[in-house]
């Protein structure tokens, strides 16, 4: 999994605060009101998912995971080849039609790295992670590869060292207050903050040399709790490694965007791929990190951008000096998803395509085999249903992907490949990447909220035996009540407010993004979490014996996982009509579009804030002659913001909405069926409504990216960034983007407007 | 100084966020519009006040700081005696009518400490201050007594550790839900979050058997920056020593409450005193802390209570086990107050009192001497222009207090053996208690903040040459707006608003308590501070080397405190009319009114919410079953709360202060001089002003405190609780008391108005 920060916090700041479950304030969740389906096909689908439950066994999961994980699984490994086989044999003795589909991608692994510390101390770098006593897979040597950052440059370079906090921008504009500039010095960065990946990238702009990510206690150490293997929390020499490719420019293959990176395909050299950093990058331990960062001067950090360890963090350059090498094998490796399905009956070109990533970056229990587990026990499952003659109306499509982690290289190429077919075909995409024990978390097109939320209060959590729904209801509205932050409070008095919980918006860090973001199929991502312990998160110590002991001892979790997404599968390939509210859509897009009038007016009010104190010299007068600190560059000067046209388009979609959620209330009302043709009509026509989201032209700098609506920020990574033409050009202060896309946006709407108005027509007809 | 937390904290939450500046948006600073005083009167003031700076010497505060702080300056040291005799010789040589006043107080010295961890591990803890490489003042041991907190019990104990963070009612709540009871148990806690003396008070209340208080460096060590004496902060073995008496019942000797404590003072017996605890206590450095937190097994802590030592925060209780030996010396020791007097022409029967502590807990060179040797400065300039003929109209009385860092006891015992006299005579006490380098903190009654913007707007920043004024607001407009708090916010909001800087409200924690809030005598606090570095808060660190290297390396900022303090003095002992503005004061009231309504609102609607969460099992169901936190016990039900009458007192005082300011205008704008015994009415009646806001029946359960608006918390210390009759009640859930002080608040407030009304009167005959 590619996440923006450390597990710990995803779990947090994602898989719990995001949402997921459903409204039981009314008592609506008799199978009368199952959304897409009538009275009728709601009981028997009942029916249906109670069988499901009943055949799932914690023990396939339990063991399925502990062979798969039982070797190193990074790409290229002999054992992920042999897990793809593994999972195709699986699939094809439950019954389906399954095949192996390969890719030659570029992927970098390291020959050589090298750290040390050479000025004014001498410290060689561990750059391993040792065995831990007690667990047997931390012995293993064989096929683990060093700690490193895929897709930074090779170098051996010698410079003195800058500490840059996260390496965001606001943490390069400190340093040129104090005085600091990393043009030919090697930056130390910590993880958390933003994507992994930003922090080379920036430091790159910057002019850095090199660069050097850490974890710091305080994020992902004893800060958080006891360290591995007295509890869960990373070691002092456990190591986050992760891609560092500029992902939010274009996944996949960085030698083959927009194409399938086929055996023949055009790939570009190396040197033109836009998505490669120059300079070299090495993930390293708090171990390591420690005497560097004590060796380094200059002025003290400022108070938020010191960690955990038991020193004052000081700013650099020097005296601290460090030399570091990293050298790579640049050769093509091939990869390997396994593809499987199980063909629908009435609306066979209607498919709903369900995956999980399967490399690891050592033996990735949690990450990702957890969920890829619960996956391969849904597909036991509804292999046997489908062989005792359940034939769902849609076509269900399962994924296993290869490369996830170096950058959605199994789920983009393969998406590449096949975009013509998705675009026509794929109606639904639902992802799952790593699970543990807690709450639900999910996060997708709002089109999916209230399917969502009714899933979620049909299953049961094993903890508590209440719905998984109920229990997140009681876990945001706690967590809002004891303090914590505005949007915990705001989470919770949605939560208290009985309606559905809101799903969050997707950025990316999973293989939803080619889905999603590139071709416009309406998409989830759903775990659990919050309970299992973290801090073993892309570290040789996310093993089987870890997962066992932290995450899921009894594996009940990823039984529930597997029934909350067997039954979105379900559901979406057996519904008459599928079940997607789109009114909950709108009304999340009247709430954006109300945080950019905010943006506006916030930006407006700092920028001529900053340009009186700057102007009253009040910077100068505040600052401290013994320890200077330089005013902020001045912000430039704001004109007038055009957000009309957006504005008008969400209100005018707002009403469609309401038209269209009031036709089909009437038909649903009515007990009446529409005729066979209309409904497979109208089934067309909103299995393509998210695509109307996108435009072909894509977003400024990465016409990849093609969702109008939602997208990972360019410079927050993977976080989301909602209407992201407007949102970045704001933030990034270009006001002609801003009014340009105002425009560009207004009118996909209102093309997405269009649609669910022909839907309505052909409701009304009926 | 008696600090409800360490030093640094202090600088920014109190003397830094404190106020204390001046209008100068509208020109207003011109002689003309001096308050007080006419367009005639104003000009000679203001040359008076050029002719006082060009007489301060930095070389005296610089030579006379070095030689009383070159010894141990606690109660009862030989140095701490010579330091008065020393004192009392200066003001005599200044010309000054002085003299030494002595007091006999129960003050516990240690005569045995012990601490040792015996399980599951052993270690001796080192419980002593070693020396510092390069400060040859921490080689002196002679009459340095072992880090302790004075007012615990005698005990030789032993218990398992509990860990209760920073030891407040949340922490042992915290507690509970975790299953863990004090009872019979040694506790430690951390210093920061609310006043030292609260933790062994409230350890004491819960049946813990001892308590230890800790310097984490998070709050003060390296976490803020590099450690003495590469840098300013507390190192390893560095310790906070204080006081631990029950002060927010009643500071001074605990044998002689209300009572001064002459030799044939009427005494308690030692058992029956209300203001010492039953149970040992210690304050240790993090250096000892360590291995016995290291020890403590229990669930890991919650994330606020974790600090900045390398380790996973446990809250036990056990397997730790600690014996603690804590033995006193309970002698009675005499004090030695010095007090000093100009006396006044015309008006020589109003006070204009100036003071500030001259005991330390060890050398005590930053607290309390930096600030005590301006007050010298001062003493020498006026004692020298009085000699010169300057002839204040009102009397001065200059005092150095001793015994304050035990519980204000110089101060204390002083005022109360002069009581009857003070509340005829005194108009205003002014106190200081350490200074640094940095931006003007102020706080006090609000009918002295315009005074005190005045002295602020006319008095130069050393270190930029602008106004002491000018500067903090431009530190306060760009701390808020750079984030920061929201209470930082809206200071940098009323800063920018060009209007004049508020000054903070004040609890406890220094001289000023006895003057202010037991005898209702308006009082000012006033200090620099926010860029010299701390770590050394009451530690034999404080020493004279550290203060020149970190704290005022130039002795400027002690120059700059005389001034305002100087002008201060001058302007009220010469003024025509007090200059105090009393609708200042109505408008905070106003102010503190709108706050305790949102209190009401908001505990209604989180009772109203955690019952409702109660009800529903919402903590049960989102609790984590492998790791167990118990429901909140269930808040008692909020009845109506009537605060009407206090509503109604304070719009009337608002008008009535209205009225007031009207009048005086029409005679300052004609220029009007009013005759000399009218004038003098209306001082006499404006210099009581204050002692009208207080109840002889004093506050619930402390009689001791008799101002009605401004208090110490009885749970936070010396933390300033406004309104504290009807605050306290809301905030304790005493629905009654609350509802019973909202009118007894009034009344006193209804008595306040009806004196500005004869004020008012007397200036309309005019």
């Amino acid at each position: 999994m590619i996440r923006m920060t450390t597990k710990p916090l995803l779990l947090v700041a994602c898989l719990v605060t995001a949402l997921g479950a459903a409204s039981t304030a009314n008592g609506d969740q008799s199978a009368g009101n199952m959304l897409g389906f009538s009275a009728n096909t709601a009981a028997s689908q009942q029916k249906l998912e109670e069988s499901f439950d009943a055949q799932l066994q914690a023990s396939d999961i339990k063991s399925w995971l502990k062979s798969m994980s039982s070797e190193p699984n990074q790409v290229g490994s002999p054992h992920d080849k042999a897990n793809a086989e593994f999972v195709l044999a699986k699939f094809k003795e439950f019954g389906w039609d399954a095949r192996i589909e390969t890719f030659s991608v570029l992927y970098p692994t390291p020959k050589k790295v090298q750290l040390q510390l050479i000025a004014p101390t001498h410290y060689d770098a561990v750059l391993r992670e040792p065995p831990i006593p007690g667990d047997p897979s931390t012995d293993i040597t064989k096929n683990v590869l060093p700690p490193y950052n895929a897709y930074g440059g090779d170098g051996d370079v010698t410079g003195e060292l800058v500490y840059a906090n996260y390496g965001l921008p606001d943490d390069y504009a400190e340093l040129a207050r104090h005085g600091i500039d990393v043009r030919g010095k090697i930056v130390i960065t910590r993880y958390g903050g933003g994507w992994r990946g930003l922090k080379p990238e920036l430091a790159q702009e910057h002019g850095a040399i090199g660069c050097l990510i850490y974890s710091d206690p305080h994020e992902d150490g004893y800060f958080k709790g006891d360290v591995y293997p007295k509890g869960s929390w990373r070691p002092d020499q456990g190591v986050q490694r992760g891609s560092v490719a500029k992902m939010q420019v274009h996944p996949g293959d960085p030698l083959t965007p927009n194409i399938g990176s086929t055996k023949d395909a055009k790939r570009l050299a190396i040197k033109d791929a836009k998505t490669i950093l120059k300079i070299p990058v090495l993930p390293i331990s708090y171990g390591d990190a420690t005497p560097l960062l004590e060796a380094l001067g200059g002025p003290i950090a400022p108070d938020s951008w010191r960690g955990s360890l038991p020193m004052a963090y000081h700013m650099g350059s020097g005296p601290a000096k460090v030399h570091m090498v990293v050298e790579s094998d640049w050769d093509q490796k091939t990869i390997y998803d396994v593809i499987a399905k199980l063909k629908g009956s009435t609306m066979p070109d209607q498919w709903i395509i369900r995956g999980n990533h399967r490399d690891g970056w050592v033996f990735g229990t949690e990450d990702p085999l957890s969920s890829h587990v619960a996956m391969l026990e849904e597909a036991k499952v509804l292999g046997a249903m489908y062989k005792k003659g359940w034939r769902p109306q849609r076509t269900i499509v399962y994924g296993s992907w290869d490369g996830e982690e170096p950058g959605l290289l199994g789920s983009t190429e393969w998406v590449e490949t096949h975009a013509k077919e998705l675009s026509q075909k794929a109606v639904l995409y639902i992802n799952t990447d790593g699970t543990s024990r807690g709450f639900l978390g999910a996060g997708g097109s709002h089109s999916l909220q209230h399917l969502v939320n009714q899933v979620a209060a049909d299953v049961t959590d094993p903890e508590t035996n209440v719905s998984v729904e109920k229990r997140l209801r009681a876990h945001l509205m706690t967590t809002g009540h004891e303090g914590g932050s505005a949007e915990a409070k705001a989470q919770a008095k949605a939560a208290a407010s009985g309606g559905d919980l809101p799903i969050e918006a997707l950025g990316s860090g999973s293989d939803f993004t080619p889905f999603l973001q590139h071709l416009g199929i309406a998409s989830l991502n759903v775990g659990f979490g919050g309970e299992g312990g973290g801090g073993v998160y892309h570290s040789a110590y996310d093993t089987f014996d870890h997962y066992a002991r932290f995450s899921d001892p009894k594996f009940e979790y990823g039984v529930t996982l597997a029934k909350v997404v067997g039954r979105l599968v379900m559901r979406m390939a057996d519904a008459d009509v599928l079940p997607m509210r789109f009114s909950d859509f709108s009304a999340k897009l009247t709430e954006y579009m109300g945080e950019l009038h905010q943006l506006v007016a916030k930006t407006r009010a700092a920028t001529e804030q900053q340009h009186r104190l700057l102007d009253s010299d009040a910077f100068k007068l505040a600052a401290d002659p013994l320890d200077p600190v330089a005013p902020p560059v001045r912000e430039s000067d704001m004109p007038q913001i055009d957000l009309k046209p957006l504005d008008e388009s969400i209100k005018k979609l707002a009403r469609s909405m309401q038209a269209y959620d009031a036709a089909y209330k009437k038909v649903q009302d009515a007990g009446y069926r529409m005729p066979k043709g209309q409904e497979r009509q109208l089934n067309e026509l909103i299995g393509r409504m998210e695509a109307s989201l996108t435009d072909p032209a894509g977003l400024p700098g990465r016409t990849w990216f093609k969702h109008m609506v939602y997208a990972p920020g360019m410079l927050t990574g993977y976080g989301v960034k909602t209407l992201p033409g407007v949102r970045e050009a704001l933030e990034a202060r270009r006001w002609n983007e801003a009014n340009e896309y105002a425009g560009v946006t207004a009118k996909v709407i209102d093309g997405y407007r269009a649609q669910i108005e022909k839907a309505t027509a052909l409701l009304n007809k009926s």
